[in-house]
């Protein structure tokens, strides 16, 4: 793909003062886990994303983390939280804030469609290097 | 009301590493506008409320404002946006942030499910005096 499709730049606007639908952002994004910007708040950005399959097991230091399901079901496994070790579910709908610092690793047995909510610059594999699974930041939809 | 039904403190776990389900969470509220916090992120709140009519025209100096449909259509006008006046609908499933500074008048024909994220601190009635219309902040459900 080409630049300009891989990763367009912010629209001016940055997504506010008008009406978006994630569920169809997302139909215009190719293949899963490739999240997607889709609007700001303050420092904050909204992403889309597919998933299918288990993701990587990671963290993120310095900030909490929103996932809302648009679609499908979603298991977010954790390690080292709170209230331990364990598991959550969420149907479409539902929606869960990961703490900072706590690992966790979100599973789709089936198409799960997302919408993200953190902060600026949080890169989708965690801390630490990057991998072939991390998406690279500021891609708009 | 009691203090304690009326004004509900945070849990202890700020709402995190569990599901919630934001539609449920408004079948506990009382009355329309009154918006209460299920959880956080960081320094910002997710709030929820049931709408029905129109609010006041205010404004969030100091924030930029996220609206997600749940149920209904919620139409929200907007004085003085970089866009210029005008009016947005939203569907369930829709969102819009709203930046800060531009004046707004959210507007429910019929029955709306809402959810809301702004950082703590953040008044419904916007800048300037309480009115009737303002609602505590940090009133959990």
């Amino acid at each position: 793909m080409s630049q300009a499709t891989a990763t367009p730049t912010a629209p001016a606007d940055r997504g506010q003062c008008r009406t978006i639908d994630p569920i169809s952002k997302i139909d215009h994004i190719d293949g899963y886990w490739q999240q997607r910007v889709i609007a700001e708040m303050n420092d904050y950005q909204f992403k889309v994303a597919k998933l299918d399959g288990d993701f990587v097991w990671h963290k993120h230091s310095d900030t909490d983390e929103t996932f809302i399901v648009l679609e499908g079901e979603l298991h977010i496994d954790f390690r080292g939280a709170p209230s331990g070790d364990g598991t959550i579910v969420l149907h479409a709908g539902h929606m869960a804030v990961v703490p900072k610092g706590v690992e966790h690793r979100p599973r789709a047995q089936t198409e799960v469609k997302l919408l993200l909510i953190e902060p600026h610059g949080v890169v989708n594999t965690g801390d630490g290097e990057a991998t072939e699974r991390t998406v690279e930041l500021d891609q708009w939809v």
